[in-house]
């Protein structure tokens, strides 16, 4: 069986699960990369710009502008203050290009969720980053109307999962978890005891990346894939 | 009386009602003005910092870090690209020690929540602004256990509070609100039906004022001062 007879939330994370997200990150990347070829090497780069958003990540949490920020302060510092303004609006730009960018959902994504629709199950949004940011993604994807709830999470670990099963009034076996990130996503919620899969993303951000043994952990290459097993 | 008999949910704000926010960022637009006067005047300096603020917004939305964009945004503007990489990442530095500034609670607030938590009033904590930021001032102030519940609302409009009373599974006339913001917390609580008072700040963010007519509106110059009409 999927899904076990216990479950009674279906919940689904956001971005790169029903939406593009990394790429318009890794575009913004690669220009600070070509800003940074004067100063050092693109391997240095991106490790400095890693780092600084791990070690920023504490106050500035996921999203957008943590990334943009992250990138002038590590810009600055790699071009030992060479680096010129105009550079850094353009960093800014990209910036508020991303938080503006039409939402491309991603395969299988309506025919999954109407599926689920269909169902006994309360279907749930579980995100996290900029309450902002994926508040006008939901609207402009035109999901909002599959959701009963949408939790938009600081962080993704298993307290912030006991948080949301409190707000939803389940218990951890009733907890149904679908996304991209074996670190945020699935790891966590089946730590608690609830069940989750894997749709893998064709690029994992590293600071998602995790190396548990994942033998037992669930994986379909799309939502389609999860869908059509679910159908046989 | 004071709260009606319909009342069951006291909601609080949580920036200057509860706790010292808006002087954190006063200082860092000091530092700017100062940045800026090579190049403008503190007017236009002023000026032209709150026009970029209220057009990023829609995609930055309320919070430290919309704030320090805004700030580099308009510096290298104003400066026409002289502005030199130190001093943004002096500003960034500075957004920083706001992220991380201790929390400093405003006169009457743990007495004002004593009372309530020894009534039946449900006690919620309604505000506006950055999850990751509220959720760490919230942890730091030691208010935490006073809230069965905390909204982290992306905006304090009219349907931002119909949404929330939906999650609180009450009716307009069941809420009570108490905050610094005419505009934000005040009028759009009471326009829907329910009930506020507004506790000013000594100061208001320009953003934040409303010039409607404010004779009906109670106000009190603190929460102690609140407390005291309750008591009588």
């Amino acid at each position: 069986m999927l899904i076990s007879n216990e479950i009674k939330v279906i919940a689904f994370d956001a971005d790169d699960t029903l939406w593009v997200n990394l790429p318009l990150f890794y575009a913004l990347e690669e220009e600070y990369i070509e800003l940074m070829r004067p100063y050092v090497s693109e391997k240095e780069a991106r490790d400095a710009l890693f780092q600084t958003e791990v070690g920023n990540m504490e106050i500035y949490g996921y999203g957008v502008k943590p990334f943009v920020l992250s990138v002038i302060e590590t810009a600055i510092r790699l071009s030992n203050n060479r680096i010129k303004p105009q550079a850094i609006e353009r960093v800014i730009q990209l910036g508020k290009n991303i938080l503006e960018a039409p939402i491309e959902l991603l395969p299988g994504v309506k025919e999954c969720l109407d599926y689920f629709l269909a169902t006994n199950y309360r279907l749930v949004l579980a995100t996290k980053g900029d309450a902002l940011d994926q508040e006008r993604k939901l609207k402009d994807s035109g999901l909002s109307r599959y959701f009963e709830h949408v939790e938009v999470m600081s962080d993704k670990q298993t307290s912030n999962y006991l948080d949301l099963f409190k707000k939803l009034k389940i218990e951890p076996q009733n907890f149904f978890m679908i996304g991209n990130s074996l670190k945020s996503d699935v790891l966590p919620v089946v730590n608690l005891g609830g069940e989750a899969i894997h749709i893998p993303f064709h690029s994992t951000w590293e600071y998602e990346s995790a190396d548990e043994n994942q033998d037992t952990i669930k994986a379909y290459n799309s939502l389609f894939e999860f869908l059509e097993c679910l159908n046989r």
